[in-house]
């Protein structure tokens, strides 16, 4: 396996498509520049392509190990993360306050792509740590922020979301784990968690769990949740690591994919848990991270699209097999190179359009997220952050989506030895599939995207939101970019026209609707790059161009089905009763 | 794992929608009637949803194993085997001259669907050796049919297709096995072939590898070609086993799925080969059984998605999450089962329709082919002939391309316990996955559609295949299929103006064409079936019309996009160089 962090494409984003002023002019990133980003994006490319994708098919070969009471993770894991941390990535986006690097986000979900990209296993550890950080940061008393944070953004210690259990989900409000309160302003902490990833391992001295629980005597559903710290290791006043908590893993799931992260089920037997944020007001401080966190996924998915991509692009170059059409490369030879063959070229350019064209969306998203947080302007941040809340769900879903269809669709151009492991093909199928399912599956995006994100404050800016993307189309004369975005304001109208009147077809045309939407963005995301492009000239560009083209003239059309049908059907689905399966 | 054959609906394809009159009037069918194919598809689906489903987890942990020279089958395939044996299923379409019980195709195909659902690395022993028995049938000669067919129908013996080598896969023309002729009329064999299913393992006495050489001094490419018998074991005159044959097994492969299934490379070293059909003509010989093997995969691809159906329904019957939209089927309760949920049932329906649709294209299919084979009425036979091999490729493909959207749907509506391995969901995903890539991945599928199947006397038989259903859509007032119906038409009208002048366009838009087509025509099936109903009234016809329903409102709209994207875009595929992707 091969991969080269596509750091030309995220310069070309950063400095000439979206360009870096306006978060430069954050308070906090007045050192932020073209080169600082270059030169942290080639080192973190580097150490993804090294490091991670060096232990990456012997981390799914072994897997992660549960035996007498712990966690091992796969070979190589535990010296990769040593340096990780001594490089520093552990903090890169942190609070300089915990000692962090306060990067700002739209670096971030660049080195997230390549982490994705090369090791998901490996990252999860981090990942969830870093989601936790957060969360902390956000949410925490200033005690608990000091004496935990820290140590978070060293590496040292790490952190993990504690929120299925065995019989909910995607619906949390029927969670039944019990917070019972303590003498010395704790809780005791009570129930069985499921599909908790790095819920144990041997990478960190101290693993800190947020967990959601019910108060004794609080409502029922998601407005009687609580959010919790649960230590593995109590923390004595000093810092120093205490007695084990009652806390421990019955078992470590037997997955498709992702095999090198542990997936644990954990017991919590009144285990001393930390009351974070307001009694009750858990699932919201929750969802403000899960947030975040869905973005962080999509990029899983753009970088799962981006190394499948690179690899079938490099056997297509190499394989010889059949003729190519006329004119061929060299006559006197007996076979050409399959990528020659232009059902092959069409598969790899349906990944670079959709891949290329998703990245930007994420530079875009990520430049919002740190406005959102960082602007002093209350209008712009509060603009941005509607923009995020928008396009988040977008995001997670279709980029994750992309990364099945890559995947697969590179497999298929290895043909038979994609499907032997030795490729590795295989196991980028069986890795990415996590990420359609995982932090709210792409349903659960489409429900949220359609029943919250097209209605109040954010309803109102997605309006305005689409009149500018299609100015900005037609004022470009980009055709295919105008017909997707008309056929998203259009379908936007369907919904609006339902939503108080038909929740059923509201909910039941939501993923065509997210996939839509997806693919209008993208194609203005297109528009936007080729403007940018300007005059320039040189392979880099007018490669781009053509890509821009291909996306308009092969991708773009599907916004036209999808309309169809999102207009057309939702008697169909209505009609059709639930009794009427059984028949 | 559930898995109840769906005899319902076969028995309505088969008994209303398109009558078994014309395979009755066939000679040697004048038994078949209602009963009979009834308590064979009951057997069938009895065998296959016990003795089949129940070992098909633990073949996937196990795995076939090779050790010492040797290859063993997972637990319990042995016996499974003998049962398969001892009720007769490994001859069931075989000629009464061998023992077989010559029963028609359409019984078969429907058969395959069970088999593949519920356990194809187990079907895969039985199911390579099948396809090696019709082409010694067709292709060998009296002395070789009589001394190695009954065996193979009996079951004791099995057989295999020795196409592939590691440089070659789709271009066989590259291969380099030779053959070198001996003394005595045989060959001795030389070379190594891959990815050979069945190649060896532990459930028949003897092998018999159908190999595809090249006898030296014959030209380069697909027409220096010849197939040859290369039984494991040398058989003796009276019948019996002799010495070892120079083939030997070195090593299994280690897959993504179909685990169970010995995958093979071989080498051959001076192995005694016996010429099957003329020198030089192997290709063709090995063609014409394919066709048939691929309508056989498509049946696998059909199987996938009817037992991921049954299971997801199963599961989203049972999971209770989240509220359902109004009216709830019970206000009472905290959570409704999922199968509430609109998304969850459109992704439902979305594989019943195309399932369903699939099959009675399918059966029509089938139908055809025993007419091909057996119809003394030379225009009937020959135009039966031209609907096979026009519709084979479009079955192979589109069935299994529809079992990896269902796999994956059916997962997806799992969750996270779609993605752990005790349900089993994964793992249909896995073993499904290689469908779409051997016997021809389905990019080869559609070029064969397009490049021969679009143009001469199959060409001229698809104008009129295509005008007679549009005329039946048109005439049973299907404005759904109609339209989708004209689009194909259209689409292949912008074909036919290209075969001459650009290959490239037509190579590069084959796969969108191939999935419009069977798109539209799986339309038209839904027009047949639904008029085939009249006025029956009842559950399972007020079902079937809903259904029939959502394909027209819900699936067939892609068809337009499809269209936009042939018609529109050979010059964006065009434009884009090879030498563009370094770029």
């Amino acid at each position: 396996m091969i991969y080269n962090a596509p750091i030309k494409d995220m310069l070309f984003l950063l400095n000439e498509c979206f360009g870096l002023d306006t978060v430069r002019a954050l308070p906090g990133n007045e050192e932020v520049d073209t080169d600082l980003l270059e030169t942290i994006l080639e080192e973190a490319g580097k150490f993804c392509s090294t490091e991670l994708l060096t232990i990456n098919q012997a981390g799914d070969e072994h897997g992660a190990v549960h035996a007498d009471g712990a966690v091992t993770t796969p070979p190589g894991f535990k010296e990769a993360y040593a340096k990780f941390v001594e490089n520093g990535w552990t903090g890169i986006d942190s609070n300089p306050e915990h000692g962090g690097q306060g990067l700002p986000k739209v670096l971030h979900v660049l080195i997230d792509e390549m982490l994705g990209a090369t090791n998901l296993s490996f990252k999860l550890y981090a990942e969830l740590s870093r989601g936790a950080y957060h969360l902390l940061d956000h949410t925490a008393s200033d005690e608990i922020r000091a004496r935990y944070l820290p140590n978070m953004v060293a590496g040292t210690w790490s952190g993990t979301m504690c929120l299925t259990e065995p019989h909910c989900g995607t619906d949390l409000g029927l969670l039944t784990t019990k917070a019972v309160p303590a003498d010395n302003g704790s809780y005791r902490i009570s129930g069985a968690k499921i599909f908790i990833t790095s819920g144990d391992h041997d990478l960190t001295e101290n693993i800190l769990h947020l967990v959601i629980a019910r108060i004794a005597g609080a409502p029922l559903g998601t407005h009687g949740i609580s959010l919790f710290l649960v230590p593995k290791f109590l923390v004595n006043d000093d810092g120093s690591l205490g007695e084990r908590n009652g806390v421990t893993t019955a078992s470590i799931e037997h997955k498709m994919g992702i095999r090198g992260s542990a997936t644990c089920a954990l017991n919590f037997e009144e285990a001393t848990g930390y009351l974070i944020g307001e009694k009750n007001r858990g699932m919201a401080a929750m969802f403000k991270m899960m947030n975040i966190e869905r973005i962080t996924v999509g990029m899983q998915g753009l970088g799962f699209s981006e190394i499948a991509y690179q690899n079938a692009l490099a056997y297509a170059l190499d394989r010889h097999q059949s003729k190519a059409p006329a004119p061929r490369p060299d006559d006197s030879k007996a076979s050409d190179p399959i990528v020659y063959q232009p059902e092959v070229k069409r598969q790899l350019l349906t990944m670079r359009a959709q891949i290329e064209g998703a990245r930007a969306l994420a530079v875009y998203t990520a430049m919002h997220a740190d406005i959102m947080e960082k602007s002093s302007d209350k209008k712009a941040a509060n603009d941005a952050k509607d923009l995020v809340a928008l396009l988040t769900p977008v995001i997670k879903a279709f980029f994750t989506d992309l990364g099945m269809s890559s995947t697969l669709s590179a497999q298929q151009i290895y043909g038979g030895h994609g499907f032997v492991r030795e490729h590795g093909m295989e196991q980028l199928v069986r890795d990415c599939r996590i990420t359609p399912i995982y932090e709210g599956t792409n349903e659960v995006q489409a429900l949220d995207l359609v029943a919250r994100k097209l209605t109040g404050s954010t309803g109102e800016f997605a309006d305005r939101f689409f009149a500018e993307w299609l100015a900005f189309a037609k004022k470009n004369k980009d055709a295919a970019a105008t017909t997707a975005m008309q056929h998203l304001i259009e379908a936007t109208a369907w919904f609006r026209e339902r939503h108080e009147s038909d929740d059923a077809a509201v909910r039941g045309a939501a993923t065509q609707y997210l996939r839509l939407f997806a693919l209008a963005i993208i194609g203005c995301m297109w528009t936007k790059s080729v403007a940018a492009m300007k005059n320039q000239e040189g392979g880099f560009y007018a490669a781009k161009r053509k890509v821009a083209r291909f996306y308009a003239e092969q991708v773009l059309p599907e916004t036209g089905s999808l309309l169809a049908t999102i207009t057309g059907g939702d008697a169909a689905l209505a009609d059709f009763e639930i009794t009427d399966f059984s028949d």
